[in-house]
């Protein structure tokens, strides 16, 4: 996770790039100036893909991290893995740190298949190679420990980082999320500690784990009663923008210093150019700026801004 | 949910051929009898591939359901989906019902491309195309109603089924699932009622709706009160064979008739060669018959067999 924190304090900027790209975002125009009819899953993925590297090209000095979100890539079979894979690359060649959203769980073997696909490598008969190789990956931890147990040991290995959803950003995250246990703990809660202890032994130079918590901004309430409950743990937080939340909604994640989580964008800068009139990146690069300064005078407001 | 329980009563055999097919399992001397080198992820698939065929070939007239776990195609990359993509098409080609075990969950929007993916079609910017298609999938309720729904509007409209994890068959599913809230109930009780309302409007022939659950094998004493608890609620049981359950395990997962769920078995019937000592075909083929003859033998001493 230091490396991701390292990166935000360089930049003064705690936000994420979603590259959650579906296809009916980008403009028709731009489509066909790319040469592409999207008749097929190969031209679309194509097309995603070269919007992916304009959107990065055009923020990856101001922001640091990409939060690639499989399912929009997954839906195009393997042509959309594909495009998956070279957006991670890119974006990590451009020196962005890349969160592969892809919320993936299972129980202890196959979760190890999982975190290798993400995290780590895969065997052949001599060697090793990686399917993706992210620096993050988002996870489930319904099944508890040892479903999480094969992503937190190469966190160590490798130097990488999981975020484990904890309170979702969506408006039905409440019906199991919020439920009270008996021991007057909410259900968000006691994953929350969990999320805690699975970072035991892993913390890094800025006082947070690797092991991340997802918790939406769309929740102010509880992302603050979490940041106090959860001092280690690194908050990924989307709902921001087109979800709803913006920067006054979640200085509760942050620290005293400014420092504590990553909040991500999607629609709001992949769509910019809709609010903005300009090309995509340029409308892109506008949205991301307003952004980052919505978020951070939010956290001066409250002197939540040494960082 | 028609179709797979019409299946399982013509072959009078509640199971599942579960290809969580890892390159590891493969002989290889099979291997090479293909003329594969396993240096590369595109070998190692090819090689998955033609080994999942040989085990539909020789199961599909005694197993009426195949249960394809993803994550170990995924870490190979595009190729990985590639094999996965062709094991869905073969295994449906052969008559069987095919589940795709991807315990994906997300947000609605989200979840919506994953729900395309695996159950509907993506659009192109003229028509649509499926990505895999398969018959069912298994899902993740931690995000509540608004992650379901994109799935479960897909089975009302495409004949399909999905199974929501309730109880897992992993040693440490208790941390969350066990757990008792304010109201007494345990938070996998109140899964399956969501999962029970969820299917509410979907009730097929045979009592049971489109939207299935999940329950481990391994937790016997917590799949009989869920069968109690939840009668139109099919349910996909994994941990037979090499996790440990036995076929008097799980009688309390049916219903009187008989009916009620189907038995995963994946390491046990793609390593049964290591057993039997024979090809990995015919091995399989001997072992799917025991585990027929032992999960029915239980059944009918319970007075539970009259499919």
């Amino acid at each position: 996770m230091d490396r991701l924190i390292k990166k935000i304090i360089s930049m003064e900027n705690p936000t994420a790039l979603g590259l959650d790209t579906d296809f009916s975002y980008i403009p028709k125009d731009l489509c066909e100036s790319f040469g592409e009819d999207g008749r097929d899953f190969s031209s679309i993925t194509r097309t995603i893909f070269r919007y992916n590297c304009l959107l990065i090209d055009e923020l990856c000095d101001i922001i640091p991290c990409a939060k690639v979100q499989i399912a929009y890539y997954e839906q195009y079979g393997p042509h959309g893995l594909t495009a998956f894979a070279k957006t991670v690359e890119y974006a990590k060649s451009k020196g962005m740190y890349v969160i592969a959203d892809a919320k993936r769980n299972d129980i202890g073997a196959t979760a190890t298949a999982y975190a290798n696909a993400f995290l780590g490598q895969t065997a052949l008969s001599d060697g090793a190679e990686a399917a993706y190789e992210c620096d993050s990956v988002t996870i489930n931890g319904y099944l508890g420990t040892d479903g999480i147990l094969p992503f937190t040991k190469l966190c160590g290995e490798r130097d990488k980082s999981v975020f484990i959803l904890v309170k979702t950003s969506n408006p039905s995250s409440g019906e199991l999320q919020d439920l009270i246990l008996s021991d007057g703990k909410k259900v968000y809660e006691h994953m929350g500690d969990m999320v805690a202890r699975w970072g035991n032994g892993q913390m890094g130079t800025y006082g947070y784990s690797n092991v991340g918590a997802v918790v939406g901004a769309t929740y102010p309430e509880q992302g603050a009663i979490l940041r106090k409950r959860l001092p280690s743990v690194f908050f990924l937080i989307p709902g921001y923008g087109a979800q709803g939340a913006t920067g006054k909604d979640l200085t509760g994640c942050f620290d005293a210093k400014g420092l504590g989580g990553v909040v991500n964008a999607s629609r709001s800068l992949l769509c910019a150019y809709k609010k903005h009139g300009l090309p995509p990146a340029q409308a892109a690069r506008k949205e991301a700026l307003l952004m980052k300064e919505d978020i951070t005078s939010a956290l001066k407001q409250v002197n939540k801004w040494n960082i």
